[in-house]
């Protein structure tokens, strides 16, 4: 299947109306389902009625800007209940549909609804997959979008001109907060600059969160005030949102510099509500992207995913890693980086800081840095730190030193020649 | 492709255990990816970490409960990256874990995360769909589900042993606000119990909200105070939190009964806020549910789905409709139905009120009824009344009448004899 998803480019402003590309595959004619499609959700409806008059659908109607055919399949994508292909084929294409701002406002719950509403159950298409959206300036004068993203989030970590290393605290569940605490103390003795919650810990009685905020930052602190350097902690404030702001507040007080919500769980109003009390940089998990994007033919790219988080303030932005233990590949992981680090527009970029993570040693440093062209990422490891042979310290150092020598050019094995924790890790993680 | 999405049943209590059934298709050995799915979603990680002890995983593990192998494939269901099968064969299972409830508390967004989180892909798993959930009482306990539900419903808008008829306002989106309130007019008139905003419309400068709220409720009480029947409008509110509060706070203030959100645009600790917030039945409209459910072997099953939105909130429930214009079948449709009709436990039933709708006009009413096994429902007709040829008014009774046939199992080719408008329903909507 020829790959599909592509990286956004920049959302040059679109005057006053919102676009979408979508991978279309039906069993009829293109035209006729795109029709159906911008019909559906605009001023359209399966009967003709009264009231659509001419003026009403120059006024409110979606229009099809572009069609691409791709290519034809022989069997639908989505199996189920599509009519019958009238040729025996599928036909594939990409597809932009246009909507006036003004059917609903600069509203991103009211744009999900509109791009992203009762399309993907239409008997027309037996595939769709929304590729990219492009939204009038209006969006970003509504929502400020993230308010540390990269330079606010290296300030407050002290790390310029590399990526921050980070890891997750594991086990993922069934610490207590002193056991979360005594982790975090290793790590901080480690030199690390970014630690998060597993996104399975939230508030249980086995590890409370304002029990486990206030030894994690105890722990922090004592290492801030030895060394100068305070190790970015996320802790997941996942819940509704009085207690996610409780939560934040906390974390604030204590003198915490980061903030983690699943995002599918809290879902976009939670988000925005998130992001307009929050003053710490917020760390976006993705967990559950999978029931919306595994199928290549069915839901959401993350390069039109991620636009509608970041203008409603995600800061970082998990992308999975190369090499990664999940079933993503390394051209759709470094897309998905590459996408938070584009511009939404000139005037409101709205960057994120992308989150390399899942099975991550010192091993991918080069690779990641080639094919991102860039540092602005952090780079969590869990057993690649834990469990270097020189323990944490070495894990913490060997990540370092590669992301030097992927910097400087140098292939990681000569690097290793003079840098024994990276040369550990090298012999370690294969 | 066997069924597979089933009614759940009755929320036994669970004890202190989150229960999660799954269609899982894994290219291995379903113990083995089994074992994955509760490692990942609990204490475990990819490398054994030392904090792993037993008295931890004793505390914290997922456990796999049951597993039921019900068939092997030869293809895998999502095409990409899933480890290649070992037998040549992939293998579809029902699999059932279950996580402490001390994980994470009673927290329906750190539900998610641990039920519906990196799970769907995980490369051991080429199929993963969430089929039912089971709860300890503890949800109940803190989320109060539906405040109306379908008594409430009936109560404010005066209708009793029979389904609600209802329509969409259509054009979808275009209309102003007082071309929204002409049409009201005419269905008020028609003696219809309810109407919806279509989703797309919301608060545009064509036909802002406030606007909008204020002629469609002039309407709809100058027929009350000559009818003394009050048609419930369920305005479409979704917009960021404040506004969504707002909105209501308007619409209950000028004597509405009833708001609608589009739950998949504001997510869960929207819904959760508004429930919290409204004096009003909340109709819940799912569009984007295709992309959360259409592929039969990833994402979602509307049983597991609805349990969680009606726990959040949610006084109706769409549930599409018989012979719908999608892509759904029927038995499908039936069974969202009855699953929001099944108590999710005895002590808190939550029940929602489910929504037909989607092509559907007075030959629906018999079938429906049979196979739903109750007329607590909303009938929604678009076209089914508007294009009546005897008008909104013919359009309302004969949806009326087919629901007196219906119910009295008198057929409907009977009772159209003496029923003028249920006979054009009949000639017109073939």
């Amino acid at each position: 299947m020829p790959q599909t998803d592509v990286v956004p480019g920049p959302s040059h402003p679109t005057g006053d109306r919102i676009e979408a590309d979508y991978l279309l595959e039906t069993p009829g004619a293109v035209e006729k389902a795109a029709e159906v499609m911008a019909g559906e959700q605009s001023s359209g409806t399966f009967l003709p009625v009264p009231g659509e008059t001419p003026e009403l659908k120059a006024r409110a109607a979606a229009r099809v800007e572009r069609i691409e055919v791709i290519d034809t399949i022989g069997e639908p994508s989505l199996p189920e209940a599509a009519e019958p292909a009238e040729t025996g084929r599928f036909t594939r294409a990409r597809v932009t549909l246009s909507w006036p701002l003004d059917n609903i406002g600069a509203s991103l719950p009211n744009l999900l609804a509109t791009i992203a509403g009762n399309l993907f159950e239409l008997k027309q298409v037996s595939g769709l997959r929304l590729l990219d959206i492009r939204l009038p300036r209006a969006f970003a004068a509504r929502y400020r979008g993230p308010q540390f993203g990269i330079d606010g989030t290296r300030r407050l970590a002290g790390v310029f001109d590399r990526p921050l290393i980070g890891t997750i605290v594991k086990p993922s569940i069934g610490l207590t907060a002193e056991g979360t605490a005594e982790i975090v103390d290793t790590l901080a003795a480690a030199g690390i600059d970014f630690v998060k919650d597993d996104e399975l810990q939230s508030d249980g009685p086995g590890c409370p969160f304002e029990a486990r905020a206030r030894a994690v930052m105890a722990v922090i602190d004592r290492h801030a005030q030895r060394t100068g350097k305070k190790a970015m902690f996320a802790f997941n404030i996942t819940g509704d949102l009085d207690e996610m702001r409780r939560r934040h507040d906390l974390v604030r007080d204590l003198g915490g510099t980061c903030v983690m919500a699943s995002i599918n769980s809290i879902g976009l109003v939670g988000m925005i509500e998130l992001a307009r009390h929050s003053q710490l940089p917020i760390h976006a998990h993705r967990n559950g992207w999978g029931y919306l994007s595994r199928h290549p033919a069915l839901g959401w790219s993350y390069g039109a995913w991620q636009k509608i988080w970041r203008l409603a303030g995600c800061d970082h932005m998990h992308v999975n890693g190369l090499q990664n233990k999940f079933s993503e590949d390394d051209a759709s992981v470094i897309e998905a980086a590459r996408a938070c680090l584009t511009p939404l527009s000139d005037d409101a970029p709205c960057l994120a800081m992308p989150v390399f993570s899942s099975g991550q040693t010192a091993r991918q440093a080069p690779e990641t840095f080639v094919r991102l062209g860039s540092s602005d990422l952090i780079h969590a490891a869990g057993g690649g730190i834990m469990a270097h042979p020189h323990g944490p310290a070495g894990g913490v150092a060997s990540m370092r030193e590669a992301w030097e020598a992927a910097m400087a050019g140098t292939p990681l094995d000569v690097h290793a020649k003079t840098h024994p924790a990276l040369a550990a890790a090298l012999q370690t993680f294969r």
